[in-house]
């Protein structure tokens, strides 16, 4: 993997990642296909609204259909036909943000299936073979992720942990041709960010990436601790910032120079019916919605705006129309990855400033209470349409 | 509306019917979009699969989004995307099917809303009026389908009035371009059919249609009843048998000369993961599925068979990924759209009834175990999936 970087504005970043066989432009969104697909939508969905590279979970592909018959059909690229670049995840956070989590130590995370409750042992070396059997183009080293906020004691044995098994993964590694990113956590403590990151680089890896960010801080914290550890990262390797994905976080991130991001944000609230425009997001059940002769977005490109009414999306919703996902889900993600590529343009002008405060002036943020909603009706949803 | 009468092979037929705009090859398969949508499909999908036309449910329509705001968009198919022909139904059926019906009598159909109970009268005049609204290029009109096995008195009483309200029907007709098709009731009483479809056929419509079948009574009856009144028919008008879809009910059919059918058959099996095949309907979540590296047909061209293995088919199934439903759906729908013109080829040919033969040879019916399994899994998602 060689990572270039091609423009700075700021401390904003362009640039690309050569995998084997695909340059993806970064800054770069990456759709995330939980259980070998992105929600409701099929691999062409994904070429035609610009999908460089998507996220698997290895947590759910392990567990479902397995690795090993991933392995045998050649890859989940292969299995589930998408020959761009894949990066999986670790499984460790899904141990954690699942609550299935029964025991971790130094030898790795214990855990519960959320499909039968049988229990199984991740290792950092399972984990990297796990991903090698996926054929991810890059792979996540098993990291340990702790709730926020949290007691000194905990962040700091997450670090070191996040160490031991960090080394332990890159020794796991085979001559195979993918990527190891390395994972900072430390928790909003700067000495403890700084501490990981300085562990981490000097074993050297691919790229970094900052964990342990999202997950129940505030927002300002959050962009706060991002910047800091993008600041502790070298300049030479793609910085990734995981679990990221609303469109003021994206601007907040790419300006501290993250290059990378994955969530199931834009596909979650699509499905609720929640959807991106550049005044904020909208709820297409909601009143207004039900006679709209145009499309969401008036100047939007994606095939639902195209092709399909406010009134005919409002209909689909209220009639739960399965229909309804696919099309609110393209919108969504289009309208995130069109924004990267937007954000790219503008840092490769110099303009990225400009850009992220023309975009947030007009923008409303979600606010708290939506957020509340939007959250509820996932969990309502979430023992069908899992993550 | 033209109907012509191309080739004929013992009593089977192939023809065209000319609509305003679009010309629909016969025997045809209409895929049911009861609000707005085929279930999980795009328009996209449709043309790719072939569907000629489509059909819209008014009694649906009506209650949610409301047939005037559908006006307001230009008709059914602005609304939806769809810009093919679309025939819709009277409403009269649901009320029946959905247990809604409050009450009847010589003036209409009293039904009450499944979405919020409210109360509401269809007369003949009313469901013609709507279903112009809807701008229908095929109008049926409202009819009384009684269930079976029923009564004599019934059945006659249902015959009496669906002659009165087909002439209330014509009446209303206003000159739009648009074709008004008869229905024939008469449950399973030969006399009833013959008189019934002596009756409509007098009054003159632009089609006919054979109603009032599979609504209870045995497969072999529902042949031999469709088979009489088929014969009762005038051979210069296109015959629409409604409601069935099962491709042993569609060669049997095709065989006697009928020309056009619609069924949720197809796509509501597809979201339960029963898939048609060569060699009969399979379950794709069976185990035998799960590693299977093979498309389910190997020689089906459909976007699901020439992407995706059985095997990936099977985990979406297994993992309730949304995926699945479009998928399954895809490749159900094009192996009916593909059936109906390879019978159509076949008619031409004059080897109809070997090609049915050799279909019906290798395809094994779906026993009545499996059936009722997927009656029961529909019934379960009903709720959700409404129709």
């Amino acid at each position: 993997m060689i990572f270039k970087l091609e423009a700075t504005d700021g401390r904003s970043r362009s640039g690309s990642i050569q995998t084997e066989n695909r340059t993806i432009d970064t800054p770069v969104f990456m759709p995330v296909g939980t259980q070998g697909s992105v929600k409701s939508l099929d691999p062409n969905d994904l070429i035609e609204l610009n999908a460089q590279i998507i996220l698997g979970n290895t947590y759910h592909l392990y567990l479902r259909p397995g690795v090993d018959l991933i392995k045998d059909f050649g890859g989940l690229g292969k299995f589930m036909g998408w020959d761009g670049p894949i990066l999986t995840d670790s499984g460790g956070f899904q141990g954690f943000s699942l609550g299935r989590l029964m025991k971790t130590d130094q030898d790795g995370i214990e855990f519960t299936s959320h499909i039968d409750g049988s229990r199984h042992l991740f290792t950092p070396e399972k984990v990297v073979d796990y991903q090698e059997s996926l054929g991810s183009d890059i792979v996540m080293p098993l990291d340990w992720c702790v709730e926020l906020p949290n007691d000194l004691e905990t962040l700091k044995l997450a670090v070191e942990r996040t160490t031991l098994w960090a080394k332990r993964s890159l020794n796991a590694k085979s001559n195979k041709n993918y990527a190891l990113f390395g994972i900072v956590q430390g928790g909003t403590e700067k000495s403890l960010r700084e501490l990981s990151a300085k562990q981490i680089t000097e074993i050297g890896f691919d790229g970094y990436a900052i964990g342990g960010l999202s997950v129940g801080e505030t927002k300002s914290k959050m962009y706060d601790i991002a910047s800091f550890t993008a600041d502790c990262l070298p300049d030479d390797k793609p910085r990734y910032l995981m679990g990221v994905g609303a469109p003021e976080d994206l601007f907040e991130s790419v300006a501290v120079g993250i290059d990378m991001f994955d969530c199931v944000l834009p596909t979650r609230v699509a499905r609720n019916g929640s959807l991106f425009t550049s005044k904020g997001r909208i709820n297409i059940v909601g009143k207004r919605f039900r006679t709209m002769n145009e499309p969401i977005e008036a100047d939007c490109d994606c095939y639902t705006c195209t092709n399909f009414t406010a009134s005919y999306l409002s209909h689909l919703f209220r009639a739960k129309e399965l229909l309804s996902y696919r099309l609110a889900s393209i919108h969504n993600l289009h309208f995130i990855t069109n924004l990267m590529s937007n954000m790219r343009a503008a840092i490769q002008l110099g303009e990225f400033n400009d850009y992220k405060n023309r975009f947030l002036n007009q923008y409303s943020l979600t606010d708290e209470s939506i957020r509340i909603d939007q959250k509820q009706k996932w969990l309502e949803m979430k023992n069908e349409h899992f993550s």
